[in-house]
This record gives structure tokens, sequence and C-alpha cells, in this order.
């Protein structure tokens, strides 16, 4: 058996066909249509599980058929990838909102239910609109070290605590530790900032979903449909490309992310509590945090490089993918988490932000809000710090 | 010339006599006298800066005099010593509240500048009142790596951008960067959280420097100072002290600091951004971070051992003295300004919650000071993780 360097993107390794190319894009582009099927045959209507699952694998292929498109277009029929490249990713960011509204408001719930010093599992409790229920929102397990959580009250109904994650499809009552009168007025700010944050996000939520319709509707998805069908028959290959290596387009996709990290400031970052990132937290600005961009920058070419090392060894045969390295995928993968980490927080935190800004709010809800923000500014902060540790202990396949 | 241990500290080197805990005590005593002197002559009711000088000098030395006492009570008149090193803690206490307002006002001053993204040295500018003037707060340096600045409003009057510490002793207005009115309302609520903690935290120094005057004229201050005078010429010792080692007594505080930083959460604390310290940020209770109290506590333990040493370093021969491992007292130290940090920054965080709770305040207001709230928190955070690495990287003497 020929020494064969276990790693195809490797330069020591053999040359990988265009064909694994098209084996991967056929593959991507059947299972946008299976997507698609089951998304329509769950009823695009209503938000249920099966049409939140055939969503999200909508978004997956699509993603990686765009970031594909993208990555090996100098193999491709240019024109026609320049042009479905952006149309798919049209696709996924529009799936993509409202998912991102879902996750920002239990994300923000937990950390409100952080800050409250609330129990790990809150049980259910009436709140004072009496109809609603509150959602048994998991709080992340205890800091070690940090001193016990006070007593909370006893569920109310203590049948109804099993733990649930926050139901997006009703509305969200303040968190259940969060009630009675006699926890003083910050506490019930912590109540109100979440009931209005569960407002804003849920309406935010109900749009994204009607736009997503819209546009799963739309003569231009349509059309994006119609050439992914083509697609999973037939990929149209560059003159000539039937015999290229799919290795340089990888490595191209390769040196913009190492660029693109070689100009963060992971000095920075990597020193612990530097406060970097709440420099602007009081900033009149709305939208005060130009120093994220390179992050999301970052996360945006980590994805295309990791995409692009997925058909890479997809076109390895048999014993080399086994043998593709599992621990710079876990760190790359491991990476990723914590750039998705860094978006998640950034945009809860300007979520956090916005809320204050509405107009006749309590006091102490905007006290609770402006707790919340800097406590996602500072998530922002470990997620570099996270990020900066992941990049340097491993190269990441990177060189 | 006999090999002889350089550290006196250190179990191998010789006993340290008696005979230097009374040069100590008389030294520490003669200060406390011409402090007391100095603060007279300065004329104890203006706030000039030979008296808070003075103040200063009455308060390092009280504090020295009650932690010998303390410490080295076994070699010392036992009711004496038990009566006396009480009182002069409180003499110290009572001196520092006043020092205590000043330096929180400064710090929080300055973390709303640092949050607001203001440039390094804002200039003045008029404010609303107009016949205020701002004063200039030194903002710590840009942090490395976050965003530039925006470019803040040139200043009203250039001529008056010295850097200048804030003034105490006037009222001081809004931080300089925060007036315009096309600036957006959070920047008006940094300004407005800025000018609310300004009035409250200069409210309780007066009322501070009011207690302190009246504490310095009391006859129970007279007995303290009486007691000091004496103990300035004769140290009355216990019987048959005069022969007895200094070292058991200064490795007994050694211990009881070891054992109490071994119970400190130093595994959490050198995890950076474990979020612990904010845990119970919007925790409706008052005074919510219980965990603060052991930290407080070996700040307090610190400061005996490192005073301990004091004595006996003073009381090694000449090259033993000049040999001694200054790597140990600069590494206690910076454990010290940890904990000083931490102690700082837990009394500004209840400051910025305790102003929220002001009644009436404008939603702009709180979120800015639930912002500083939990910026702070995490100052308190990143002092115990300055403390743990200081901690680690040294033994600090107590082995």
């Amino acid at each position: 058996m020929a020494q064969r360097h276990p790693d195809p993107t490797h330069p020591a390794a053999g040359p990988v066909p265009a064909a694994a190319l098209e084996r991967h894009l056929r593959a991507r582009a059947t299972e946008f249509l299976r997507a698609l099927r089951a998304h329509r045959e769950a009823g695009a209507g209503a938000a249920t599980g099966e049409s939140a699952e055939a969503a999200r694998a909508l978004r997956r292929s699509a993603r990686r058929l765009s970031a594909g498109l993208h990555t090996f277009q100098p193999l491709l029929d240019r024109d026609w990838a320049q042009a479905l490249s952006p149309e798919l990713a049209w696709v996924s960011g529009t799936l993509a909102v409202e998912h991102g509204c879902t996750a920002r408001l239990e994300r923000l719930l937990l950390a409100l239910h952080r800050l409250s010093g609330a129990p790990v599992f809150p049980g259910q409790a009436a709140t004072a609109s009496g109809a609603r229920t509150a959602p048994a929102v998991s709080a992340p397990a205890a800091v070690a070290g940090g001193s016990p959580a006070p007593a909370g009250p006893p569920p109310a109904r203590p049948g109804a605590d099993a733990p649930a994650r926050t139901a997006t499809t009703t509305t969200a009552a303040p968190p259940a530790v969060l009630t009675g009168a006699d926890r003083g007025h910050l506490t019930v700010g912590a109540a109100k900032a979440g009931a209005l944050l569960d407002r804003q996000l849920t309406l935010a939520r109900t749009r994204a979903h009607s736009t997503a319709l819209q546009a799963l509707g739309s003569s231009r998805f349509h059309a994006v449909a119609d050439q992914v069908a083509v697609l999973a028959s037939e990929v149209p290959l560059a003159p000539g490309a039937a015999h290229a290596d799919l290795r340089p387009p990888a490595a191209a996709a390769r040196d913009r992310l190492t660029d693109a990290v070689a100009a963060l400031p992971l000095v920075t970052a990597g020193s612990p509590y530097n406060a970097a990132a709440l420099i602007h937290g009081l900033s009149p600005d709305p939208a005060p945090h130009p120093q994220d961009a390179p992050w999301h920058q970052v996360r945006l070419l980590l994805r295309l490089h990791r995409y692009a090392r997925e058909v890479l060894h997809s076109g390895a045969d048999g014993p080399t993918r086994a043998a593709a390295p599992a621990a710079v995928d876990a760190a790359l993968r491991a990476a990723g988490e914590a750039l998705d980490r860094h978006r998640d927080a950034a945009e809860a935190a300007a979520a956090a932000a916005q809320a204050a800004r509405t107009p006749r709010i309590a006091p102490a809800t905007a006290y609770a809000l402006g707790v919340l923000h800097a406590d996602q500014r500072h998530e922002v902060e470990a997620a570099r710090y996270a990020f900066q540790r992941c990049w340097r202990t491993e190269d990441l396949g990177t060189s």
C-alpha cells in the first residue's frame, strides 16, 4: 500500500479530483430538495417541530452548497456559480433569522436567571397575568465556587416543573423564580426585563417567520430550487476542470482564514479580563461595536474552511478518510463554536440595549437590562478568549 | 561570617528578639503622634491636601500598631494589647471611610468614561447647569485591540483640559464627553448616572468627614492617643517576654492566612470568565454577595502577615535585612493590591446598585447604572483571577 499522508488537506497528500466536488454538491443538493419536501409536508404555516427541523436541514444544505460554489468557483461554470452562491446564502440567511430570535431570547432569559442567582431548575409559577405559563428554562449549572443560590420559592405547581426548552410558539412568561412580591424591586426589574425581551423577540420571531414563508413562496426561491434540482443530477464544471485538483482552491480559503485571524487582536483577547468588549457599552451609537466585525468575518471564513475540508475529506479514498485527523476537526469545531457564541452574545447584548430604549419602561427594568447588556458583552470577551485558546493550542489544519 | 538564612521569617533563620517588636511599636507610635500633630496643625475642619495627607499617615500607623498588638499579643501585656488593638482599628477604620468614598466615586466615574468609549483625556465642556465645571477625569489608557474611540466633541474650553484627578471638594459635573444633545439618550444616561453617583458619594464623604472629625475630638480618641503616647516611650511586654522569639507569633499569623486562602475557591477564580462574581448581580438582596466575605477576610489576614514580616525584617541585623527577599515582598504586595481592588470594585458595584434604587430616576440612568454594576462585578472577578495568579506563582513567604 502506497504511503499517503492521512490528511488530504496536507500539501504532501495526493491531489483530490474534481469528482469529489461533484459528489459533494450533488449530495447536498439532494439533501436540500429532501428538506424542502419535508418542510412543505410539515405544513409551512405551522411552527411545528418537524417544520423547524426541516428548515434547519434546508439551511444546513444551503450553507454548504453556497460555500462549495464560492470556494471551488475556479473549477465550476463561473457565471452559474457566481449567480447561485449568493442566492443560496440568501435562503439560509432568511431562514436563520427566526431561529436566531428564538435562541437569543433563550440566551437572555437564561442569563437573567443566572444573574438572579436562580436555582438550576426553577419551577413554574403563576405570574401576574395568571393565564400565562412560565417555561421551565433550564438554567446553566451553578458555577463552582460561587456562593450557594438562595432558596427559591417552591414551585407553585410542583407537577409542572419538568425541564423543557422555552416554548417558542407561545408567549413565554417571565422566569418563574422572579415572582413573589417580597423579593424587592430589582427582582421585579429582572422579571419585567424578561417579559419585555420576550415580547420584543417573540414579535421579531413572528415577523421573521412570515418573511421566511414569503421567501419560500417567492419566484426568487423557486428559481433557486429549480437550479438546485438541476445541480442534484449534474454539476456544471468549468471547461477542463474534470481533472483539476481541489486542493488549491481549498488552500486559498484556508489562507483567507489565516490572514483574517492574523489581523485579529489575539494578544488582547488572550489576556483575560481585558474589558475590551464592553468599552463602548454605554456609547450612544445604537451599533457601537465595530470591533466585532472582524470576528464575525473570521467566523464566516472559518466555516468556509471547514466546509472545504469536508469536500476534500469526502474525496479521499476509504482508509485515508478514516484516518482524517479528528483532533484538527474537533479543534476547528471548538473554534467555530467560540465564534458562534461570540456572534450570539453580541446580538443578545444588542437586543438588551435595544429593549432598554423602549419608551416609558420602569427604572428597575432598565437597570436589569443594563446588567444583562454588560453580562453579554463580557460573554463576547470570553468567547474571544476561548477562540484564542483554541487557535493557539492547535494549528487547526491551517498549516 | 556565620551562614545565616537571608529571610528572618524562614524557619532556618535565627530567632528575632522581642526588642525588634519594641522598636517597631515605638516607631509606629511616634509616627502616629507626629501625624496627629500635623493633622491638627493643618486645620482639622478643612479638607486640605495636608490634612488628607496627615489623616493618611494617621491611618497607616494606627493600622500597623493595631496589627502588631494583635499578632504579637502573646509577648505583650495581654489586657493592654487586647484593649488597645481594637481601638486603633476603630481609629483607622473611621478615618478610612472618607477616603473610601472619594476613591469609589473616582473609580465609578472612570468606569463610566471607559464604558462610554470616551477619549483618554476628555476635555472640559459646559454642562446644562452651566456654572459647574467638569473635572477632567483621566481615563485609563485605551485597551489595545479595542476599536478606536469615537471622536469626542472638541473641548468647549481648549485651555482647560489639563489632566487632573476628580476634584473631590467641589461638586463634580457629569463626565465632559457625555454632553451634546445629539448623542442619544444612553449617553445622557451615563451622564445622569455620573451626576447621581457624584451627589450620593459626595454626601457620604461629607458625612464621613464629619464623623471622623467628631471621632478625633472624642474622649474615646483622646484615651487612645494617650495610650499611644505612653507606647512611644515604653512597650508593656508580658513577663519573661524580653528574651522571647518573635517568629512563632508571626508564623501563626502566616498560618491563619494560608488556611484562609486554602478555603477560597481558587480553582474557579483561576478559570477566566467564570462569571461567578456576577451570579447574584440581579438579586433582590441589597447585600447579595456573601461570596465576597472570605476574600475580604483574606485581605485582612494578608495585611497582618505583611506587617508581621515588616517587624521581623526590621529586627534582623543589617546585612540580613538588606538581603530580605524583595521578590516575595513584591509578590505579597501585588497579591494585597489585587485584594484591595477586589474590595474597591465590590464596594463600587454596591454603590452603583444602591444608586439605582433611588426613586424616580430616568430609565436611561438606571440602565447606565446596571451596566456599571455589572462592569464592577466583573472587576471583582478579575481581581480574584489576579490574586490567584500572584498566589500561584510565588509561595509568598508562607512556606
